[in-house]
């Protein structure tokens, strides 16, 4: 379900770095070039990159990308280059680092947590100790307080069960938590109660999507619908995404690409990584919900909402 | 650090199988026998007589222990043959299904949390996977509640970082953090605080013990002493030995082994549980531990207490 191309013969690592090395040298970068390359090649294949590179030139291609690129296509492709793992890790630094806490910065949090496999979360944990020389679960935790924390201290930390047969979900607890949900969110309006947050962030994805496939059925109305009582609540607001991220993650990452792109001005940060986290992914299945509930081609509005380079690269990784 | 033998020539496998076959074959059982191969094998070595062992007779060497073998030593023999990672798993599935929750279901989960490496806490979750399809937290999550549960769960999923260099430890952080904890501890008496919980289930061990030896020469008084205020509650229970698996894990399991002996009777579970898993790790230090604090070694009071083949397993084990 990815998104990006790769040609069917590969050109041998050290080629990609000669004409890379060639498209930074001298007066002017040839932006083109790099995309040609990098925005068509595997984590894997990436990373090799990388590595001979500096074997080659001595020098790392991320500092040599930085000196070159600039702004919005620069920041596409350094958050592109790395492995997922290492990716994650960095943008999961750098949220917990903000400054000024947003929820932006909670969402990027909870994505990782919610909508990597459960070996991928614990190898960006991995790839945290080594970068950081902290724990991914103790920097969120300090960055956090309150419901916000009770919710994204245990998202990171999960290993989530990964049935092989979604069939073995058990139908009377599925039943039996539904209620547990119903109960604390609509009859109670205890949003954080930790049942509810037992449930999201202990059992496994196939049975959350039961759960909440119940919930419709057993109440009438969707889960999300019974968590928008409070329209500016961000706490809320994170609740849903992370149900969404759980069960239907390109619900989430549409919404996502759609209000990075509403009205005037573009959200790039939050454009970058839902294009660059998920073309590898499943951005097939997000540009199909894009048009579904815009009736427009994310390409035709990614077009309308950036430029130059960096749209080049957008639509290298999307097209 | 181990405390059991392996001699410096293992014969290959396939003898080791032999002769175990040959012990537990016609009338009668070669108890001896068994002891002098797996109580002097490497965890590895162990796991490589099963294998070997189902492909040479077509038969799983635990089952055929099962049947020959009986009581508390079937029990030693059983929890001491598997992967520490397995054994971890098979623990932690006793306790969180143990119809009636005591105090040392609890233990067993806190220690697998807390005396682990990193890796090891991970490698036992995998295996919780793979052989209950379930998630480890999932089930400490599902059989706990309250206080219990808001220690066990993070404790369970925890990744620690794990510094090569102590003097690395921030000492404001340190300061600051022994002083939260006298704060939530010593005056508010709120014992399930959310940052005491933030701050042992996901700080680094060598930042905790410099965080706990502050305690001690900011505020005059360690802080277990400070945790004693309600000598029956089973909750500050298991946070001061939280607390000491985390700082000092040799003095929980000396108190732990000392309890399982102590007066008239003997716990069995407990004093099989420290052995066999200790044995390999750090049974060393908690035997001088044990020595110290008793001014007996651990070998008399074990021979006081049990006899028999369980008695011979065990010596087997810490001599």
């Amino acid at each position: 379900m990815a998104t990006f191309s790769v040609p069917d013969q590969v050109p041998p690592v050290a080629e990609d770095c000669e004409k890379l090395r060639k498209a930074m040298q001298g007066l002017g970068t040839d932006e083109k070039a790099i995309i040609s390359i990098l925005a068509h090649r595997t984590a894997r294949q990436r990373c090799s990159i990388r590595q001979i590179y500096v074997e080659k030139y001595g020098e790392d291609l991320f500092k040599e990308l930085e000196k070159e690129l600039s702004g919005d296509f620069l920041r596409a492709v350094l958050v592109w280059m790395p492995h997922p793992a290492e990716r994650d890790a960095m943008l999961a630094k750098e949220a917990t680092t903000s400054p000024k806490k947003s929820l932006e910065d909670y969402f990027v949090i909870m994505e990782i947590g919610c909508t990597r496999t459960s070996q991928e979360l614990f190898q960006a944990r991995q790839d945290y100790h080594d970068r950081y020389k902290r724990s991914l679960e103790e920097d969120v935790a300090c960055c956090t307080s309150g419901d916000f924390r009770k919710l994204l201290v245990p998202l990171v930390t999960c290993y989530r069960y990964e049935p092989h047969d979604e069939a073995l979900v058990d139908t009377a607890l599925v039943n039996s938590e539904a209620k547990i949900l119903h109960d604390k969110i609509f009859s109670d309006k205890d949003y954080s109660h930790e049942e509810i947050i037992r449930i999201l962030t202990t059992r496994s994805k196939p049975h959350l999507r039961a759960t909440l496939q119940n919930y419709n059925e057993q109440f009438g109305h969707p889960i999300n619908k019974d968590l928008k009582t409070k329209p500016k609540d961000e706490y809320l607001a994170l609740l849903r995404a992370t149900i969404k991220c759980l069960t239907c993650p390109e619900k989430h990452f549409e919404k996502a690409l759609r209000l990075s792109m509403k009205g005037l001005g573009t959200k790039e940060e939050t454009l970058t990584r839902v294009v660059v986290t998920r073309a590898e992914v499943d951005m097939k299945p997000i540009m199909e919900q894009y048009q579904r509930k815009n009736n427009v081609p994310l390409v035709n509005d990614t077009k309308g909402d950036t430029s130059g380079d960096y749209l080049r690269m957008l639509l290298a990784l999307i097209n």
